[in-house]
């Protein structure tokens, strides 16, 4: 099965649990949880409520920070942080 | 040289980048930058711009996540996730 990405956005962190939860139903799944800027908080938050909620069959792979270049609010371009947590059900 | 921890809280960014900077000015020294909640996002920034600044003299280390319980506002349990990022400069 493929890595599917879940971008974490302004939504209730709830929400993108029970999508993560969804996806990783199927032993073999994996996913990517991302997230930019202020959400990142909120990417760990998903991550380590989906590794507690699945009792021990979802696995927590790599952790990856990097800086991400974007256009800003008035089109210069801006730094901005970014995670990826790799999930995994083995 | 023991591992510094610094601690990320409501201070301004550069604030923790110049003490992670000062820390990391000698070969050998290593740090832990340390974040729980929303300030998660924050500790990335430090560690991202720590890095950056050090023009590839600084290394990133491993990068972990966990979930703390600590007392609420009302005195009952609650679950915060908490970032360990460490930097070092061999």
């Amino acid at each position: 099965m493929g890595e599917s990405v879940i971008y974490i956005g302004q939504k209730p962190v709830m929400n993108y649990v029970l999508a993560a939860g969804k996806k990783l139903a199927e032993p073999g799944a994996s996913i990517l949880v991302q997230a930019r800027g202020k959400c990142i908080s909120k990417a760990v938050d998903v991550a380590l409520i989906t590794l507690d909620r699945s009792k021990d069959s979802v696995k927590l792979g790599g952790i990856s920070i990097s800086t991400e270049v974007l256009p800003g609010p008035d089109g210069a371009p801006q730094n901005i942080s970014s995670i990826k947590i790799a999930l995994n059900r083995p």
